[in-house]
């Protein structure tokens, strides 16, 4: 049994196979150019693979915002984002039509969760978030162990946050929202606010505490909204493992015992956790996608 | 078919019978004292009705917290409540055994949510959101057609919000958090902020616009969270209609035209709604409880 990931990021597409034991058996990187080229390289990749294997599905996990409406006129399109030559793309549309097999299509970060509901931290929870903090920051989720849609999807990066943790004249990078999550704590904001790269800032800098609190503050509203079973943390900005017990810390105090759940109050080291699918987060998302449609 | 329904809030328990269509065809209210004498009441009353009626299902909703993991050695209870009497009380267990039958059980704001979905404003929709603000604020939801548990359940009113709103040195009446939505923006934090009851206050007082601002902001990290088909504001202050199209105005405001959703952008009136079954709104939540375990 075999199965296609088409993994649509900002600056790579990662094309590839995986079956389902979540296991990747090829792999090619495409840079994120023009839809148009970077399309032909993708059905390029496919047609050839398509030649050697027969595949049971397709998944297409891509970054948004996205039409997932069935009923939409526009589904299957990336809509809104700020890549301008990729607004109003029908991603799935023309992918499906050039490979001629149906795809199975969902945020980057949705898909991400699935992933990590089937091979990763999220094993036996139906009720999971994942959050990526990168250059953006994303939330997808399951919730009784359906992938969350709603109206559109999860935009957990853009809720806003209270203002008292910010440096006093910083608002965020974030062009559409004063204060949001991804405008305060992605990678590109944590540049903004200290003028040094992350990856660059010694352990010691103030920089980790204020960003572990702009994330305890997200993930404490998460929790109050959807009250999952785990929350998953990937993405670059999480590679640095020190945030992770100064963000159960200040979770802790945000709720301050009001949700008396031992996950919380007790072991929280197991409850706001890494992503262990992380090497190959992205493919594994879309190859999820398809293993969860063939199966549903 | 006659379904039973037990409303228990934290003044008054209400209890009845209803139809599948809805209405409501006997009601006694009860006030809430101490458990056992409140709840002998409430089996009083039923033990009556099942001798005149046959009922098909008895819901209850209830407030909260509430433990409604079925594998937890205290499911069925309300748990860490602030109403000292009622912790740790055995809700659902002490009526299954003195009526002798099963009781489907939930939050109050979650059964809304789905009495709503049934006969009010969320009919047609499967992703559904409501909201009270009254004496505290709670959220409840339909995720894909299915109450929203995971860990816990929502405790939405809890969320932190931005301070830029509050009169400078009020951080809110909730003894748990500072900067909560519920301490913020419900009926005792209005009378709290401004000395003056909610209904007393005149229609050109801004604290109406202060109170649509909490709200809106609520709401926007609502909508970029949980991604609801609708949001259902019912309680005693959203009777007052006049915060509707401010709660309109400030969350377009606060979304800035990230989500280019048409109802968001454009038709928000029909997005953010009063609720439809305010009158008899906890009694048919939980009516709606058993009727939705009677049919799964």
């Amino acid at each position: 049994m075999l199965y296609g990931g088409i993994e649509a990021g900002g600056t790579k597409f990662v094309c590839g196979i995986g079956n389902p034991q979540g296991e990747v058996l090829d792999k090619l990187v495409i840079p994120t150019t023009a839809p148009k080229e970077t399309l032909s390289k993708v059905v390029e990749y496919f047609m050839q693979v398509q030649s050697e294997h027969s595949l049971n599905g397709l998944g297409l996990a891509s970054f948004g915002p996205l039409d997932l409406n069935p009923h939409s006129d526009t589904y299957g399109f990336i809509t809104s984002t700020p890549k301008q030559k990729w607004q109003h793309v029908n991603i799935k549309g023309e992918l499906e039509k050039a490979l001629n097999c149906e795809i199975y299509f969902d945020t980057d970060v949705n898909a991400a969760a699935l992933a990590e509901h089937r091979w990763g931290a999220g094993i036996d929870k139906n009720n999971v978030v994942y959050i990526t903090v990168g250059t953006g920051i994303g939330g997808g989720a399951l919730v009784n162990g359906q992938l969350l849609h709603g109206l559109l999807h999860p935009e957990m990066g853009h809720m806003r946050l209270g203002e008292n943790n910010a440096k006093s004249d910083f608002a965020g990078v974030c062009p559409f929202h004063k204060n949001c999550l991804e405008g305060l704590a992605s990678g590109p904001a944590i540049e903004a606010q200290w003028g040094i790269p992350a990856e660059k800032l010694p352990d010691d800098h103030p920089a980790w505490e204020m960003e572990a609190k702009y994330l305890a503050e997200g993930i404490a509203n998460i929790i109050l909204i959807l009250s999952p079973e785990i929350i998953i943390l990937g993405g670059g900005v999480m590679r640095q493992r020190k945030l992770f017990p100064k963000i159960h810390k200040h979770v802790q105090a945000l709720l301050n015992n009001y949700i008396q759940k031992p996950e919380i109050v007790e072991n929280i080291e197991d409850y706001i956790v890494p992503a262990k699918l992380d090497k190959h987060a992205g493919l594994l998302g879309a190859i999820a996608l398809a293993l969860n449609e063939g199966e549903s």
